[in-house]
């Protein structure tokens, strides 16, 4: 049986957190990049910790690292918790991180108080989800979903050339190919810091989210004609950034006028030939824009398109714009997001339902588990920066709800919906 | 005697022009930075044809190339014209170089049939005008006309960390300091392309300059919040790029209502952290402004400065602004001008008075001697590109507008200006 706790589920999160985040490659911040040594130290950290509270540890091909509590019940499927081990550069300690210690730490605590669970429950630490060395991502999770078809490992290269393959094998992983995808994933549950500033701004404890963002990104090229900036006059100029410059507002504007939970976003914007005394002759700009319903999506997203030419055309330029990522919505299970509403309003805390505007590892398990996410605040609503941070209580409310669920999917007797209640405990609000 | 003419003056300056044109770093079109191997090669091919061609040939302490054909009249001042022999990189082979080419042209042709002038007349390769090679501009005309003050040479490094000291001893020259200033400059003329599109697009051969306009130049920052382009709701964002693209849209609309001569550019721009899914945190970029009255430019300056602040007001970020560079109008003398449209007039050909936005060498002269500028069209506007051009006809055109204003100045009688009518020759019209 497992190891019994000394101190609360809280305090040893806290410390499982801390302990993770030393796991870095020297700089500000945590820098903890997909196969590098600092990767492999704090995968094999976690193996040996969880080996250690009584959970049978295990890892897959692509070094997936999970904690599994066998259930005793007739199903076969799995409730699977968790989230991402890798960090961008100079990034937070709490951005998947969190997720990753919560879980863990829920089923030692869930096993050492209600011993065996009905349904089996796993932990899990996934090896990918920033795409920050990698060009891909979600390489943890999307392989356990099946979301590569093979040749990833061999083609893809990071900054210096090496290969995914080369890069696992440096980490004693095969290194042939993605791990077999997982047909046994009954739930998949992912405690997550917002990322975002509306818990913060809303005095709200816990985010319950009905949907990940379905997100388009664009590049967008703007050519009208270089020339001199002293000697064109303004109106025989075709300025490629004053109408790039028109389609950045027109996008805020329409964006603005569309409402929660649409975003829009022009990150990135390079002039050429960027000189001072010189009128830009193209611009290049790009477009993230999300939403929770993929028709508005699609709409604001060509309505945008339509905007743009009609601002090129005006301005006798040329615009053109092209398609770089589509990501469908991910609705979570209402099912789940009301339980998850439930135990909120029983452990007598604050939440909201919200969108996450974010990609997280939940939104490849959406369509094909029953998947619920949870979010807790972000000061500032700052992330991948070594200035995340969320306090200690916040960090601790998350947990506690998110032991709720995992006891009310693990050791309630099964319902119609597969899950129901286990009495033989009292029952963790 | 100087040696006579075996072709018109327009085919001898086309000889010159090309001949100039081969001394270039390799690449497309002509390179010729101050101080290099080419471009001591083309001022000592220079010095070599003005010797052989009865001008009197020599060159300054900082390399400015002249010849000489002196005047028998009492008055010891000196008429001069010509422009610099300096290019930026991947230049036109006329910017700067025609000007010098019809100088030596016109002087060698006036002699040749006019014998000598009244007024001494002077032709001048300048060292340097673009400042491609060194941060400063005018090295050539500035040291004629006492813009520096000392310790250029010794300070001024180019980007391989050479100072122009050393630049200036790799080419014979004392590399001490700047030539001493003159002060024997009665009138100064140029002759140089238009780089613009005003003459090709309304059909004029030939620009009467009637200012050289001031410039403003700006540097502005915009501080606003870098956040996730997914988790922050449109009405919680402090978007440093939509802030500047506002202020880029209100300085074009603003220089569009006050109409010619004004001309405001932002050519540079950039974002940070430039990253598509992160909204920009801070943007800076440039502001090149130009009219041909100081008080019009300074309205206007003030105007766009007080805009942009309430811009950043309204979005709740910071603009800060920083002057860069300023440089008054330098109008031309009107008389020049005056008899620059008669000379058109009387030649047949069409013109038009106009402000150049450009910078020229003439701008220097402008406060001190009589000045005048001639302009010439230049294909689709497009100048400091090897695309420049300028068809032989049009080049031929100002070089008969320069000869006639170079007789009037060089070979009539003094009037109550200090010219006039010299009647000894057929007057050149």
């Amino acid at each position: 049986m497992s190891a019994s706790f000394i101190q609360s589920p809280a305090a040893e999160m806290m410390e499982l957190l801390d302990e993770l985040s030393a796991f870095s490659a020297p700089g500000d911040g945590v820098t903890r990049l997909l196969y590098t040594p600092e990767w492999k130290q704090a995968q094999q950290f976690l193996l040996n910790r969880v080996a250690e509270s009584g959970l049978t540890a295990y890892s897959d091909s692509v070094g997936n690292v999970y904690g599994r509590l066998t259930g005793t019940g007739p199903d076969e499927k799995v409730v699977l918790t968790g989230s991402h081990i890798d960090t961008v550069v100079r990034g937070g300690k709490y951005d998947g991180a969190y997720g990753v210690a919560a879980a863990f730490t829920a089923l030692r605590y869930l096993s050492s108080v209600y011993g065996s669970p009905l349904r089996t429950l796993e932990a899990v630490s996934f090896a990918e989800e920033e795409g920050s060395r990698f060009p891909l991502t979600f390489w943890g999770s999307g392989s356990v979903t099946g979301l590569y078809d093979g040749g990833e490992a061999e083609n893809c290269k990071d900054a210096e050339g090496v290969t995914l393959q080369e890069a696992m094998e440096s980490c004693s992983l095969s290194g042939e190919e993605s791990a077999a995808p997982r047909n046994d994933i009954a739930a998949y549950v992912e405690l997550h810091i917002e990322q975002g500033i509306v818990l913060e701004r809303t005095g709200t404890q816990i985010g319950v989210v009905s949907a990940i963002a379905g997100q388009r990104r664009f590049a967008v090229s703007v050519k009208g004609t270089a020339n001199h900036a002293g000697t064109t006059p303004m109106g025989l100029r075709r300025d490629a950034l004053a109408a790039a410059a028109e389609m950045v507002l027109q996008l805020e504007r329409s964006a603005a006028a569309a409402g929660d939970p649409l975003v829009a976003t022009t990150g990135r914007l390079e002039a050429f030939p960027n000189t001072p005394n010189v009128i830009p002759g193209e611009v290049v700009f790009t477009l993230d824009i999300r939403h929770s319903k993929e028709d508005e999506l699609e709409a604001f997203c060509a309505a945008a398109a339509s905007a743009f030419e009609e601002i090129a055309k005006r301005r006798d330029v040329t615009v053109d714009i092209t398609a770089r990522l589509s990501a469908s919505p991910a609705p979570m299970d209402s099912g789940l997001s009301a339980e998850l509403e439930a135990i909120c309003t029983r452990q007598g805390r604050t939440y909201r339902t919200m969108v996450s505007g974010a990609g997280h590892d939940a939104q490849l398990f959406a369509p094909r588990s029953r998947t619920a996410m949870i979010f807790v605040p972000s000061r500032a609503g700052i992330s991948h920066s070594p200035e995340e941070y969320t306090p200690p209580e916040e960090l601790a409310a998350g947990l506690d709800v998110l032991i709720a669920l995992l006891y009310k999917l693990g050791y309630e007797e099964m319902n119609d919906n597969g899950f129901a209640p286990h009495n033989t405990k009292e029952r963790w609000t």
